[in-house]
């Protein structure tokens, strides 16, 4: 049997949490879909394209062997399906996190009785680790070295300046 | 003695997890009033006489027996001692509402030493149900049966195609 | 109509903290039973005698207007029918306690479906107080004035001298 | 490629909460080993033997097509390698299960990089549901029936006589 | 050694919570500087400068003595080196303040390994109290007495009547 | 002003988690005791000097300059009182943690009001380990380097060897 998990995210940017995660999923599944999001109506830094190429340069040919990197609108389980997934893979990092991916994973399960929420940790490295708090920091001036893909660090600083 | 509860919300729009905490709530107080909270600053999709409407219609005659449907603008304290009441109902679904509804309930006993905050929970059913959910979900097309009454169920959609 | 609540748990001893919840739930209720639960399989200080004396002279004639003191064995939910209540009172402190205390509130209701469980916080005063670690600091020779009545002080170091 | 996932735990009984997180688990691997944990230092009230016995008895053999039933001694990890699984399978209830979890999950990922970790949420008519809770509500003479399978609530009812 | 803490903060309006917060830190350092956060991405009642006014009126000469008030711009823990500061001093309420600020704390042990961050628990009686709730409890006419200074009371009505 | 922090705990054994507490603890303050708890009710695989003796053996000449590890019975802030002590110092792993650590904080304060507490993160790499999970793992026959120190995991060996 050919098992395909999914991997939806906002990915505002990609950080080597996320990365991490990608990674261990990869070995779990035939293959791995990530799914960036496309929300209107949310404000992202980097466009749905940018977030799309910022992944492709930042995952390594091994990862890519079963790796495809994708978006998608609309319901989160229509994509699902549509793509053949069997899982919707989530890392968690706290308890916060838990809560609100508990809901979510039960109002998924709610809409679609086939397809189930498996909930990965990343690495304790990247557990401090959030989109949120790297474009805070580099905002700021900080140093992400480590935190993100070098081509990650370097697109931040570009996009900061047009601001 | 007459004992009156008062379970205030937004209700926007109303779900079947608030009627179930309603309909419990009604077989502990005498009187039960629901208050929709009127909050200028916080946009809402409904305004607050439809959502007063969509509750009338969303409950049944039997519940409806000990139940009145209000809403109420300004401090919570204040309009709880204007109806009488003796204590303030709050639903409860996950240890991030836990934490937010404990702080108020102390905020209120701090502002009215006699009126009490008791918390109910609702079904294991209807614990992933948030009116923040419902209206993404019903956004991008989801299926909502079974989640809210089906006057909501049809509001919701009309509401939306406006939009 | 007459509405009874239950509120049980081991009060091996009673603190301030309880008789706080108590007297909460006695203006909540036309009575409030207080059950003391006799656990065979749990080693307490006080036995079930004692503990409902130490209740019983630790509450005002005020608040013992509409509270009866009893203890029980075997189901809460079989004792709660039996005494004709028609919710259980349960006092929170912390997130710990809250899941704990759901999970219980939802088995009781999946064995009783007429029964609610009310969770009731008490004063910030005393949210740090458990009757396990009023033993703990006197044993170790910690004052304990204005965490548990007098009574209640009295007889924990008369029990801990004697062991 | 085959891959073999490995559901540890007490199953001391086994519940439906455990056969939910099975049958989920039992789609996304080509094969699930459940392992009951053999811990000499902890009291149990059916021994290995008999818990395995159980779990045969409550699969349906649709599920035991790809799940093989089997017992272990030792260090989780160890086993895992032993069995070629790729995969430790986990079911979480609540925050702290979670953070227990998590815990555990990175301590084995710092025993053997190569093992992941996943979380299942079971549905949520069985979250409340714990094997020792089970045995807190037949010992005190409640009902069971829709929580554990019936040959679990026969052989707990022999079993409690017995004591 | 001379040992400086900062403790950072919106103080929008300080509450007596912070300066609980701010007295018990005083005594742990030779000196405490109290850094309001200057961020101009985030809309705040009062601008830094009557910040500033309103904690440095708000502090008792006793305090005063070891106590500097100041605010920055920029990353924390570039202030905190300029300053020559070893520790941030963050208060805790809650489990989500918890987790929020234990993932600032390794951010910020990520970006200066040099500078540790301690928590501190404020009294019981101000748990409940944030700035957050203070505005909103005064927006509805709310009396707020005991929960922050008569100064900061007294401008957030004039703040409010303005606005 | 000299300031002393004391820094409790069971130790039963050290780990390296400890150890990074110890070391962020020792830069705040002028002198770090380490107090090993003796708790005779409670179990230990070491004896209070063994656990002393591994702490000392365990520690740097460089942290050592101002620390000293000592044991004591009875109440905790009366031995900080007798050592002079201005703060106890307590690690934080996990939520759970965080809330036992805030009641056992209250109750010091409600003991002692001129005591703090503070408590400090240790390093991402050691939340996951805890002197339990280190003697589960070392029992079941798992590799326990780089959690603990050489002398430790050494002497546990022989420890388990001989029970």
């Amino acid at each position: 049997m050919f098992r395909i998990g999914i991997y939806p995210g906002s990915f505002d940017p990609p950080t080597y949490g996320h990365l991490d995660i990608l990674k261990r999923a990869s070995k779990l599944f035939d293959k791995v879909v990530i799914a960036v999001v496309s929300n209107p109506n949310k404000h992202s830094l980097f466009s749905i394209d940018e977030r799309v190429r910022l992944l492709k340069e930042s995952c390594s040919e091994e990862v890519l062997k079963n790796v495809e990197i994708d978006s998608f609108k609309g319901l989160l389980v229509d994509y699902v399906k549509k793509k053949d997934g069997c899982a919707i893979i989530r890392g968690l990092r706290a308890v916060s996190d838990f809560e609100y991916e508990f809901q979510m994973a039960h109002m998924n399960k709610n809409l679609c009785k086939d397809i189930e929420t498996i909930f990965i940790s990343s690495d304790n490295r990247f557990t401090f680790i959030s989109s949120q708090t790297i474009k805070e920091v580099i905002r700021l001036g900080g140093d992400i070295t480590g935190l993100v893909p070098e081509i990650v660090k370097k697109e931040l600083k570009i996009k900061l300046e047009e601001v």
